[in-house]
């Protein structure tokens, strides 16, 4: 393990949300591929305590990032690094000073995935000279990541943290799932664990939409194989596939209630030809969502996340799902969203019941489907107070 | 209105199962457009009464055609028609000789929707002169077709076939919105109408399925703005359309019943690299539904009836859902399938709601989703002899 820029575990510790950097390469991934190289970009909040026990790991969802909360640059930071630090957090309701996970009282730790496109290694990163002398971008050539290679990483940061054990591990959706992995392949290095609109294993229902959403992007003509990055970039497929995604994480009782049947302003939904006419508004609506993710994502990074979610199940190679389980040792958060209709509720009540101990499933109410686990922040603060942040 | 072939109402009624054509054109449609010509592809089950009472019109759902049921080709038919009359209907288990729809009791005509590609006009049809002096196919010159443009299209069919009034019109999916619009557009002309699976108007649901996989086919190269006919077919395009579709067409607990996370046989779901990764089953089973669709179905017809789905909306010009339907006359069946996540049983209990008297909603049990309106042909049948079929 490398630090980089050299130093110490305190060192790694920035300000508040301003992201910093640790090589964790090589890494022997599930597969069998060895990555020569590999960096893990990664954003804390708050300091950790004398004897460890106050660090919180935070793993985000399939496009997100380590900016979990709002921060603060260091001085004289770059204008642009300081209005990074200082942005909005996906999880803001949830990770700040006084809020559940209280950044006045835990350190808290969020990294980019492995294979994405927020400053950890992914496709679009420089291969390293054994892969390619000319040094050009993965592309193609970067490996399928699973969810215990992230996890692996991860292990790696906690080492270089000085973080022995994490009084928790909690994150949504394949956060969910990330967070269920690190309690199974590191027991004694997690005190409590929150599996948030996840689920044991990817259904088949995600395996079948995943197929959708890659399938959009890799026939999208730019897409060129995956090595695009001197050419056009595939946003027409990139945004197809989380149109395709988006109205997955949504409810259809929400997408009646905002937009209904109506035209958007000023357009024609009535024209004597179907590529002439205008869109309703919920079309408008999709195609924000498509290109607001164009516009901030890589396209190969969106296939290699999509398939390491595939990818997700915590049976793989280890027997029966309670087998699995009876070697976890932490507490417990598991909660659905009860509109979800990508990760069901029902998965969820399915590893609560494989899980040993008697354990609850708690509910998320929402009308807004699979992204309740975000919106709905609030209640899953209250949550995490009634149950395994409660002291 | 010509009968193609010339001859007289009896004359447009061949054996069972065995597809005539008649023009119904010109038409204007409901966008102002002008049609010059248009045929209509269909098939008929049975005789006519005298009195004129036993006819019973079923509307075929989004890719359907109008072999509804089996058939018996014409003496010295040619072998191709022979098998194509003999071959089993999408609705067997439902309408033949002794089913809920006794083809030796009721007069039975299906007709290819307008947009189609069984032998209706549609976008793969050559276009008129007065389009192209050349003639060649209508392509991206076709015009939006609306769910009550096809429904005046099978009335101009039912005046040649000399039904004044229908026993009944029945349809699922697409089908039952074509069966909607025939009590709301000509109360006198039915007795009884069957809505299977269906509802008012295409919800914000619908829309947003229908958009992307739209924007599926478009975005396929070969497309060429819907001009391909004398390139490569769009047919990658049209198999992501399918594979989106098809998933919003079952269920997502079927799916893992089926095919949980097991990958297909001789196939490595874990290789290095995600594009040598081999399939999980479910992916092999959508890969299978989409080339199926690809082999039979025109692009281009998929985009027309794909509109038109998304134009249903019973109330368009006409006032609220209450009053639209105070015009109607005839009995109702109107059924939901327990399972439906695309046409979700609370729009069904919606119309019901909105229908003139007491009605009743139904419940078709199934674990299988939207499809289940096929795949429980026997259920549907019960019903009709329980409600609108008793005598």
């Amino acid at each position: 393990m490398t630090i980089v820029g050299g130093g110490t575990a305190d060192s790694l510790v920035r300000e508040d949300g301003v992201v910093g950097y640790i090589d964790v390469g090589p890494l022997t991934l599930e597969s069998g591929y060895r990555l020569p190289r590999a960096r893990l970009a990664y954003e804390t909040w708050g300091r950790l305590n004398a004897d460890g026990s106050n660090a919180v790991l935070i793993e985000h969802a399939l496009t997100g990032d380590s900016h979990v909360a709002r921060g603060q640059s260091r001085d004289h930071a770059p204008e642009v690094e300081r209005l990074a630090a200082e942005a909005g957090g996906w999880w803001d309701g949830l990770v700040g000073p006084g809020a559940a996970i209280d950044t006045d009282k835990y350190f808290v730790v969020c990294a980019n995935i492995l294979g994405g496109c927020y400053g950890s290694t992914g496709p679009a990163t420089q291969a390293p000279p054994e892969v390619d002398p000319e040094q050009r971008a993965w592309g193609s050539r970067f490996p399928r990541i699973t969810v215990r290679d992230t996890v692996s990483a991860e292990a790696v940061l906690s080492d270089a943290l000085g973080i022995d054990r994490w009084r928790l591990v909690i994150g949504g959706s394949m956060g969910g799932a990330r967070a269920l992995e690190w309690a199974v392949m590191y027991p004694d290095r997690v005190a409590a664990c929150g599996v948030i609109a996840a689920c044991a294993s990817a259904s088949a229902e995600l395996l079948a939409w995943g197929q959708a959403q890659a399938l959009a992007i890799r026939q999208d003509p730019n897409f060129r194989g995956g090595d695009y990055y001197d050419g056009e970039f595939p946003e027409a497929g990139l945004g197809l596939a989380r149109r395709i995604a988006h109205i997955t994480y949504r409810s259809a009782a929400e997408l009646h209630y905002r937009f209904g049947r109506e035209a958007q302003t000023n357009e024609d939904v009535d024209a004597t030809h179907t590529s002439q006419r205008g869109r309703y508004r919920v079309e408008s609506y999709l195609d924000h969502q498509a290109s607001k993710l164009a516009g901030r994502f890589d396209a190969n990074s969106y296939l290699s996340v999509n398939e390491t979610l595939m990818s997700h199940d915590v049976t793989r190679g280890r027997g029966a799902l309670e087998e699995v389980l009876a070697g976890t040792t932490c507490e417990w958060l598991v909660a659905g969203v009860d509109s979800d209709r990508l990760f069901f509720p029902a998965e969820s009540a399915e590893l609560v019941q494989a899980l040993p101990g008697e354990q609850t499933l708690h509910m998320i109410s929402s009308p807004s489907g699979h992204d309740g686990f975000l919106i709905e922040a609030p209640q899953l603060g209250m949550l995490l107070k009634k149950t395994v942040l409660k002291d």
